[in-house]
């Protein structure tokens, strides 16, 4: 760890929409002691990296606030089906033969595909989670885990355990890089009377909830059937608000709903690219915004996307909303920014520390290689990063002070192992 | 020039919705002379080059079928702003000063950009285009190119004889690569009587022609007030549609006009990307592709994209009316690459020889680097290109049988001297 000087890039903190042309960073342990503007006059004695950026752009790690890492290995496997028949035909009995080191190299592919894509922190509600936790560890990335709880009988219980003891022992593991999160799938795999279990855990452990909500128009029709309410509403009476709650997709919402989530604060994890893909529909972004709501973004598994790329659904988010409300002033880049940076931090109620660079914050930091085209002229960073850049143009991460990407390859995984890892476990879960 | 062996390589023809996972190709001259399933078992004698495209994919050139490339001056000028501040308060003025040599540079820089991202066919529509053409043709790029007309006395006459004139020098120099097209602007900016002369220098010429037809509901509302039918139904009248047609954009549409356009074999230039930023709309692909129209991909400018990165439209494309259907099996991948080579080259009434990789069609190939983690597991090569690739992943690329991209390196063009040019022109073009 020690002290690195990053000096001669261009800075976007993610603080103001505005870059700054020439600055420099300086890392100290796992935080951010000093961001300054101009050149760098001070002495580099007492530094052990020093990284001359200039032709690179630093800005803060994107935060990914939904998916489900191991899903890589079902990535092209399941593409342009209606979803039933993607969900029940195909993922559910690939998943079902899954073992934990399945899982555990199928995490890793999607940790590599991450960290080379500059995503610096990410959420994951799957099951093995305690491989997915290790996976993460080893990899030096940022995780915020949930053990996927579906809370039908016999097996609820049981997942319920599951959750808390996971919780127990990983929370605030790896120097605090991995925090965890109570995951009820949804308000249709977990009955109300299984809800409130686990909002009472949750509360217990005082751990925030995520939960898949209303991501279908089906699914809130079915809802609303059963209960006579939506399942925003459902949740409010069931009492999932009041712990602290991020709410995956929300794509079907009425007015009354986004009032809800406003008044307790939930925040939303928005992942364009898989609602897209899905056929699910478009959340009413604009709406969430001007009620004040938080709202980050998310990949989703590589089931439904099919790559974990931030800046995709960065791009995806600013460029969408404009054109499905006819207005080209919704989204701005820099709101896209902030969704995928400190909006993302809020999202997974760790905006104390993340989403930023400026003095104080965790060290999750990106250098991009803006010797290119599309970054040319250089009229206006922050636009260029939204509309024109993507993953590839990473070529350093930190995350917690570490370099962990260095010129393009992560300094912390294997990477042609995990590839012929992926391959072998494919080759078992896909024999007929 | 010369014989030319790739081998190997995962091969996407683009001809069928499936992959050779091990193949060869044989350039000859410009052309292909063989494609080939399996390990290369011939001599490898009497070959120029010899690329062993072990770990590589390789697939018929991107075809971008409506931009104006020195747009690229405007990237990140005007973004976030209603559609006619953004256009007569940004481009229009910075425009009005553009000089010839800046148009040079600006699309010196496009083409970098679509090079080095695979694009190897690229539609033009602006002016200085004898400026664009020497940029295209000592770049080795392909390039469809267009005089714009704006069609208001007293220039419109001079600007048609411009146009004429331009496409008697032009086209099918650089040994066919360059290929001319009619381009008046749109039915607003020419008026119905002028539109007929342009028609009839087309059909003089023998050319096709290409115009922005139906972008924006404002656009369709003021026809409609105007001349009492809408833009698609004012052109059928005006006989442009007894030419060959390409009508970029193309958002609102009624199912009439989808009827003329498909009466005519209208081909459609779809550009997914702008539409959104502009906030003009989301066009009816899915009524289209079911009325049998032929329907490409384009980038548009820069200043409403930002980027000029087909991998994104094509993305874009599969994703995009599955959300907006509500339909998971619209636009499936194979489709969506077929808008961007297949299809693409059809809207610009090349289909003859271009996008496709099979014995006979032009040279035009790119090689990817799949030994990246969004590649893996190697499930559905079609649905890797389309829903996880970028154009960062392109290493290779072959226009017309001259290999002018090579690991990422443009070999025909000087990056650092474009960037220093196109930052010089922006001083200037910027300065109050
Ligand atoms: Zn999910
Ligand atoms: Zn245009």
């Amino acid at each position: 760890m020690g002290r690195t000087l990053i000096h001669g890039a261009v800075i976007v903190t993610a603080l103001e929409d505005a870059s700054i042309p020439n600055g420099y960073l300086i890392i100290e342990g796992n935080r951010l002691a000093e961001v300054g503007s101009g050149e760098y006059t001070g002495t580099t004695e007492g530094f052990d990296r020093v990284i001359d950026a200039k032709g690179k752009l630093a800005m803060p790690g994107l935060i990914n606030t939904h998916g489900h890492a191991a899903m890589t290995l079902l990535r092209g496997y399941a593409d342009d089906l209606p979803l039933q028949t993607w969900l029940e035909d195909r993922c559910w009995p690939i998943e079902a033969k899954m073992t934990d080191e399945d899982i555990y190299w199928g995490t890793q592919l999607a940790i590599l595909e991450m960290l080379k894509g500059g995503t610096t922190t990410f959420t994951d509600m799957y099951f093995s989670m305690d491989r997915v936790a290790e996976a993460a560890k080893e990899s030096g990335i940022r995780a915020c885990l949930s053990r996927g709880i579906i809370g039908f009988p016999p097996d609820g219980e049981k997942k319920l355990a599951e959750a808390i003891s996971f919780s127990k022992e990983y929370h605030g593991q790896a120097n605090n890089r991995i925090t965890v999160t109570f995951g009820p799938h949804a308000p249709y795999t977990c009955p109300p009377d299984f809800m409130k279990k686990v909002v009472s855990a949750s509360e217990e452990l005082n751990l925030p909830i995520q939960i898949h909500l209303s991501e279908t128009a089906r699914e809130v029709a079915e809802c609303v059937e059963q209960h006579g309410v939506s399942p925003i509403k459902l949740m409010e009476e069931l009492g999932v608000f009041n712990r602290p709650t991020l709410a995956a997709h929300c794509v079907h919402l009425s007015d009354e709903d986004i009032e809800i989530m406003a008044k307790y604060d939930v925040r939303v994890a928005h992942n364009p690219d898989s609602n897209l893909k899905l056929g699910s529909g478009i959340a009413p972004v604009l709406k969430m915004l001007e009620k004040g709501l938080t709202v980050g973004l998310g990949t989703d598994g590589a089931a439904s996307n099919n790559n974990l790329d931030m800046f995709e659904e960065m791009r995806m988010a600013a460029m969408l909303h404009k054109g499905v409300n006819q207005d080209a002033i919704a989204v701005s880049a820099f709101k896209a920014l902030e969704m995928a940076t400190t909006d993302g931090a809020r999202a997974l109620f760790l905006e104390e520390s993340l989403g930023t660079l400026q003095a104080g914050a965790l060290a999750d930091v990106l250098l991009l290689d803006i010797e290119q085209p599309h970054f040319y002229p250089r009229h206006n960073m922050i636009a260029h990063l939204v509309y024109s850049a993507g993953s590839r143009d990473v070529t350093h991460v930190f995350v917690d002070g570490e370099l962990v990407v260095e010129d393009r390859k992560v300094l912390t995984m294997d990477e042609q192992q995990i590839y012929a890892e992926v391959q072998r476990v494919c080759e078992r879960l896909y024999a007929e």
